[in-house]
């Protein structure tokens, strides 16, 4: 066994160095410059049993997944990360090199430096990240969405749900591979989120419970219904796999109908309509049909 | 049972509501106003059954003390709080307004509001507290100690490891009262960090895993030994408390020898010089005895 700080030290010479005039891990609080901007804070827990069987989940994989978790918080706003904080807590035993790989390996990818946290015993791994951001310009809200405003989808959905599916039943063909990797290694859709805030998206959230629960936050947060007429699903997964799966990180966001999005996305794979927003707040339709109250991923208390 | 989306609006209804131009809980991120001085960003994480029992501290407590441990960290380095992100993972049948109650309470009393953060299932109870601040004027390192500074700190020590022992006795008399509470109400030292930085502190840390392991913290940021020679001892507790039981949050600080601080420390409880460091590395003694190497709280991988 490790004592806390001698693994603390090992975990720190994984981080980047301090810029001059910042101070990162290793003091009581980081010292980072504020940004001239608003100040976007957000967190999410990811916990062992709960979010990931680490027996199916490699230990880098679920870090990687809790810091895209919260990043696509941030994304969600149309913004951009600054810093990540991440507390982990684990059993003795736990590959913390491995599980800290994972999450310096997203906090690279995705320019957002772990300057801090906190490293505790547990009963099971939980990763909590918490980031700070800001936005070049208004943050894209949930609320903002109006009747008669068409919503918009940043790709393809499912794929996160069809390839859990693939790694619980041990299927590791070629054909999954895209899937697997979906579930695995989701990306935040920071420069769609951007994208669409350029565009004059009125609302936005990241799908991450699965698209009908969250569509249903922003509409209720929004006070407008919604008709959704189709939905993109991933090849191999299904439409229920695109309606209900959480976890694709995939953007949902509406603008008034008539906006052209071109613009905004050159470069990037073009958003899908899936609908539009309606003044019947108890409208909830896909093709058509009511949708059954629950559909996305909640926890019980 | 109730789902989590239930549970969370129950909760912002505890929170206060968000000032004109920001955006507090209910969207994917906050959005707050940056400082206009650096940012402070500190995180901790408190695990039932590690940090606390359950059956022995109310879960009102349990929260409380979640937050204050991160305030903690930014009264060290001579800061004030803004803004918390709390996250919680709880099992089913956890009393979350209880646990959330000893939250806000923490946030109100120190001008912290929660802002934002997440809400999971898990095995046990965890909160996780991230909390963003400022300083008007420079932040205290731990690293800034240099040979001859005196060290000092707020107040007697080893109160909250004596209020821990009589608890776990059964102790609930009124003479171990003070002692109880400060293990069960611990509170963070903000304007006594302040006070420091203004008296000149160079170098701060907060007293988490016990007086010992934390100055050592300190020393060894700063490249510096240390000979302690004396310490103030809470009323109950024993030195022996006072050396290597945690969770006091007073501070340590140091300063040049000969510094007043009793300006600065006007209408607080005037610091305690208990040493002075030395620049010899290797010396770390108490009342001229070398101390053994490990005197504090560490958890174990």
């Amino acid at each position: 066994l490790t004592g806390e700080f001698q693994a603390l030290a090992r975990l720190f010479t994984m981080l980047p160095p301090s810029p001059v005039g910042e101070v990162w891990a290793g003091d009581d609080a980081a010292v980072v410059a504020a940004p001239p901007g608003p100040l976007l804070l957000a967190a999410d827990t990811a916990v062992e049993g709960v979010h990931a069987d680490l027996g199916l989940t490699a230990i880098e994989d679920f870090g990687w997944k809790a810091v895209v978790a919260t990043l696509s918080d941030i994304a969600a706003m149309g913004g951009r990360p600054l810093q990540a904080l991440v507390t982990v807590a684990a059993p003795p035993g736990t590959d913390l090199e491995a599980l800290y790989s994972g999450v310096v390996a997203a906090a690279v990818r995705y320019d957002c430096p772990v300057v801090g946290g906190d490293l505790a015993g547990g009963p099971v791994v939980v990763v909590t990240v918490a980031v700070t951001g800001t936005v070049d310009g208004e943050p894209v809200l949930r609320s903002g969405a109006r009747a008669g405003d068409a919503i918009w989808v940043t790709g393809p959905l499912g794929g996160a749900a069809a390839g859990l599916r693939a790694i619980r039943s041990g299927d590791a063909s070629e054909e999954t591979a895209p899937l697997r990797r979906a579930h695995l290694r989701p990306q935040p859709e920071l420069r769609e989120g951007a994208a669409a805030r350029l565009a004059g998206a009125t609302a936005m959230i990241d799908v991450s419970d699965g698209l009908l629960a969250d569509l249903g936050h922003l509409a209720d947060s929004s006070g407008v219904g919604f008709a959704l007429e189709s939905v993109p699903v991933e090849a191999g997964a299904t439409e229920a796999d695109a309606l209900g799966g959480g976890e694709d990180y995939r953007l949902v966001f509406t603008a008034p109908d008539g906006n052209r999005l071109e613009q905004a996305f050159v470069g990037l794979r073009p958003p899908r309509r899936v609908g539009v927003c309606t003044n019947d707040l108890a409208e909830r339709t896909f093709a058509g049909r009511p949708i059954p109250p629950i559909q996305g991923w909640e926890h019980r208390f």
